[in-house]
């Protein structure tokens, strides 16, 4: 299949509806501003596309998912501000742009971040209780805003951001780094797959096959980004290179050197694909993605 | 009634479950105990007070309002630990205790406002979800869920504190003025006591009238805010008074005066009491409540 066009396709119809949320869900244009530079700064739109496709792989309509696609993006855009403040990772650049607070200034960067946390739960509200918009019924549809919760929360994301500070110039092991990525970056990605799937209507046998599936791209997304981090061009990733190392950072190269890690994203990725097996020609996007985090450059 | 057992009462209920909810949502001490620290931090309890105390006016029974009362504290809990930082208001003291950012830090805090936001939406899909809690069926849940979104959001609190941040050091006028506070602080109140009032089944005409208690009760706490950053005892307070005057912002008694914001004040209140005219005596904590805001001395 054509992944770079069934990206591109889906990416275009995700940033309209982002671009419509954020007009519908803030008064004035303080903080739609912020919210919106920070959403439109080029993201590869991963975690919204893995929900269509998964909502896709099990047989849904993708479209179903869309409003849930466009939450976790305003989820993982709110993670990156709130990460790039100078307090936290002291990030000036992201995707080629100066980041939120670089761009306006520190206080609008954490109530932009808050304003997206929060209007992505707005938006999954008011898609529960609306009838008009095709979808499952409000019992799966509050099984997605509870997935993605908990993935966002203090038991996830955020509990991930502060392991991450927390070791920083630590030197931590291999299951300390793995248990922190999981939260940190997995349990957003594998909230994408799962919550496509619900809305598709999958059993339990598939969801547990596309937990597996997306436990193991979320790693080895995590991996790569390590990788792209010693050995990538500036220019196509957008970001400066090399931090992780200046900043003492527990990275899979460091731990398992360059090759180690390479194999290891490599192994994850393969790992990835026998979860889908029994999947049909529907789950291809599922496919070319996982190959895609292996391969992308950016 | 005596309002001062009153809320004793229920503050001790609304921190035991607040506790028991922090414990349950945080996977470890890195984050709970920031966020404890906050929400444990003195506080009023008024908005999750109201939530209960407007559940009960309408013949509902309190306890089933239990769990979004929590988490509209948690939400406050996380606007002044955002609001607090050195890139907003820079407050080092709130209600006689350091701030967030000063007890802990800077990222810790920025992380510790997001795991509240974020366990307080964990906390109503979870909420909506258990059929074993007492309570209204599932829409209406959803019905309180989006309430709560709405008001802490971009068309409420979050462009409020946009706002107050904005109109720093600039003259505005009274309806700009009131404007933002109906936002800032206006909104979430609403919403304590909208959620209370949907949970307790209230019918539409009982809604508006609350909806009428509820504006002007928010906005005469703010008025006594303003008052009581002039003429308060900042060892009753907890915190610094005058600082609104050193930082040129507009407030009440610099737009009318002393004597015309505690004018404005005593109106506020008076035209809450009567909305709730036709309500029996169910609605006295409610009443008891109003004077209780415009009375308070910290």
């Amino acid at each position: 299949m054509d992944l770079k066009k069934y990206i591109s396709a889906k990416r275009s119809v995700i940033n309209k509806a982002l671009e419509n949320h954020l007009t519908n869900y803030t008064l004035s244009r303080r903080l739609r501003e912020p919210m919106a530079y920070s959403v439109a700064a080029g993201g590869k739109r991963l975690r919204p596309v893995l929900c269509l496709a998964s909502c896709e792989a099990v047989g849904g309509r993708p479209d179903d998912a869309m409003t849930p696609a466009c939450a976790l993006e305003m989820i993982h855009t709110y993670s990156l501000i709130h990460d790039d403040l100078p307090a936290l990772d002291d990030d000036r650049m992201r995707r080629g742009s100066p980041t939120c607070h670089v761009r306006f200034n520190e206080a609008l960067a954490v109530l932009a971040g808050d304003g997206l946390l929060n209007t992505a739960f707005e938006l999954l509200a008011d898609w529960a209780l609306d009838e008009e918009v095709p979808g499952p019924d409000v019992h799966a549809r509050l099984e997605v805003i509870r997935t993605i919760a908990r993935a966002a929360g203090c038991s996830g994301m955020i509990e991930g951001q502060a392991r991450d500070l927390e070791f920083e110039g630590r030197q931590i092991d291999i299951d300390a780094l793995e248990e922190m990525h999981r939260l940190k970056t997995g349990a957003m990605i594998r909230a994408a797959v799962v919550s496509g799937a619900l809305i598709g209507g999958a059993d339990n046998r598939r969801l547990e096959c596309l937990d597996t599936y997306s436990y193991n791209i979320g790693l080895a997304f995590q991996v790569v980004d390590d990788i792209l981090n010693v050995v990538g061009d500036p220019a196509v990733l957008g970001k400066a290179v090399g931090t992780d190392s200046r900043r003492n950072k527990n990275t899979y190269p460091a731990l398992l050197g360059l090759e180690g890690a390479r194999q290891k994203a490599s192994e994850l990725v393969e790992a990835a694909l026998i979860a889908l097996r029994t999947f049909g020609e529907r789950a291809e996007p599922l496919r070319a993605l996982a190959l895609y985090i292996l391969e992308r450059n950016r």
